[in-house]
């Protein structure tokens, strides 16, 4: 290949996949998807991810939000919990036509937000994060602070649209049955919440839950208006190692060069280090740690055993995982090798565009480029 | 501050500091800095740490060479071991003026280069990196590859410039009396190298040397005529906790907004998360594990206890470090945070550009852009 490398790349068929793959288990479902655009952070990927040009789509910055508009996208959801100062370029892209809705989780930012509506008159359509797992942010489904924020917000001027979780917590599952029990316990969460705010005379149209392993492994989906998820896109290690996907369906690599030995250690190094695959280390809590990454002939095809074991900035380490009986691959210097990251969000981010690749991995098709920054 | 949060920020007077100590510190030791630029990848901040506009200067990517030979850099070392397919960018550059030189460490890369130097009648200017402490590339100061890799080097048409390491061991050093032997094993291996190579009728008109740890704890550079590092501009909580800083030295910071709470946990959610502060948790394995990062109020005075506890990709935790007695300090939703990282390069390199504050950190001076991508 003649790439530059380290360069990231996309396996197209797989990709395609992934995303046929929830699509098909979300409509026998019956619940639409709102995929999480953080993962790819590219329109080209963007437009196959979604179910119309238009969206709807999630996204975890603003200045996603303002790429994705630019891109032709119209029903966006910004579900990072609201900083007052971002009120104005929210407000902007509205005025833009966009439907872009926020989160929040407190009585003091929904006053907040009624202030702004008043003031640009304007109804900002807002979902109350609700924490279903105790894993990040979001009101208790117990507190009272919810339907105190719901009452403020519908009152005051803003568009109460609902209620929307994350089950984030599903990272730490590690057998189908946990996966469905998380899922189950993000929607009964979710939809109870959004029970408590129409009892409480409070609108609650829209009822959001999402994270990839829920979404793979929800049962049933009663009463749950729309599913986020964004990584399945790629998938990763990570995924791999929680069961949702399995390393074939993995769509992201790093191409590398091998640029020395140590011969008496073991050591192959290539020319991506954490620069190039990020220093997430998500594998390393896992039955399987994958070090920095699992790497892989260049058709993609990984080598038994062999794995990125330490990274500097620009270095990258491979040997045998520690316990391997598999020969080291004679790859002399100048040969290329692919790494599949651990986390897909966290390497892509790395980059500024992905190489994306058909069948022959040797004769990328095109570059597709990615948003960055705030 | 009216920044976009998460936003990196340099406390300009630090850096200054910082630059200054290292300067005067070589200047005694009488060896010339050639500052590694990988750190702070921006054109206005090697422009502050280089002897003069043209250099020299230290490398980790052909993108940073292009760069800053844009901006007008002429003595440029890229210090990652050279890959076959590069050495087309690296002649394009010489041919554009620059004095770009390149390390190896073995004969089969020497053949490549001789071979390149011969097809586009250049003589590439070639160090030899040699392994002073296992912890990475080179090779071994015993090794009869270093002689047989100089001659085809020096009878093959390259310039064969001499040799270079780097001390990366010296990461792992927790007291001055390590730091100071790191160094001297650093400076020790590279001299006499060098003096095999020219008892072996070879040149080794440079003995290149570096790291910022052992930079700083050199107590005799005899025999060096260079010393490199990098971070040492910005330093960061590694090099606090290694001793080479302190907190106070610091310049590196990202400025964040409180976006929420979960009072029953003692949790202050931010607006940065890994995609703001990195994946690195270089303190992790410190005396000191200063979580994402440590977290100071917008003027950067540290709060007692208050660290990055766990990071989301948008999304920071902070909240007391396990044992403190400090108390949780009040933040409302949109306060501002500045949060000092564990490794000012991996941080760094998560930003598109600096802003720079000088006494008053509520008027940020001017914006550095910063270069990416390989």
């Amino acid at each position: 290949m003649t790439l530059v490398t380290p360069a990231l790349l996309i396996d197209e068929p797989r990709m395609q996949r992934n995303i046929l793959r929830l699509q098909e288990r979300l409509r026998g479902l019956g619940v639409p998807l709102r995929p999480h655009l953080k993962t790819c952070k590219s329109i080209d990927v963007a437009l196959r991810l979604m179910a119309a040009p238009a969206g709807p789509a999630t996204v975890s910055t603003l200045k996603e939000a303002e790429y994705f508009a630019l891109g032709g996208v119209r029903d966006i959801l910004y579900a990072v919990g609201i900083a007052p100062n971002k009120l104005p370029r929210v407000l902007a892209l509205r005025e833009q036509g966009v439907d872009l809705s926020i989160v929040l989780d407190s009585a003091g930012q929904a006053e907040a937000v009624v202030g702004a509506c008043r003031e640009a008159r304007d109804r900002i359509p807002v979902l109350i994060e609700i924490d279903s797992d105790g894993h990040r942010s979001g009101i208790r489904p117990d507190d009272p602070e919810l339907i105190e924020t719901g009452r403020i917000l519908h009152e005051g001027g803003a568009e109460l649209r609902g209620i929307m979780t994350h089950a984030g917590g599903s990272y730490d599952c590690r057998s189908p049955e946990a996966l469905e029990a998380a899922a189950e316990q993000e929607r009964a969460a979710a939809v109870r919440c959004a029970q408590d705010l129409r009892a409480a005379g409070l609108p609650s149209p829209v009822v959001s839950v999402g994270s990839t392993p829920t979404a793979h492994f929800a049962r049933d989906l009663t009463g749950v208006t729309e599913v986020r998820a964004g990584v399945f896109v790629f998938f990763d290690l990570v995924m791999a190692g929680i069961g949702v996907c399995s390393i074939d369906d993995i769509a992201l690599s790093v191409l590398t060069t091998v640029i020395g030995h140590q011969q008496e250690k073991g050591w192959i190094l290539v020319d991506a280090g954490w620069m190039a695959m990020s220093r997430d280390r998500g594998t390393a809590s896992q039955a399987v740690d994958q070090g920095y990454g699992l790497a892989c002939d260049a058709d993609g095809r990984p080598y038994p055993g062999l794995i990125m074991t330490a990274a500097n900035q620009e270095h990258g380490i491979l040997s045998l995982r520690p316990g391997s009986t598999a020969a080291l691959p004679k790859l002399p210097v100048g040969a290329q090798v692919r790494i599949l990251p651990n986390h897909a969000c966290a390497t892509a981010a790395q980059h500024g565009q992905y190489h994306v690749i058909e069948s022959d991995p040797s004769a990328p098709k095109t570059t597709w480029i990615r948003c960055s920054g705030w």
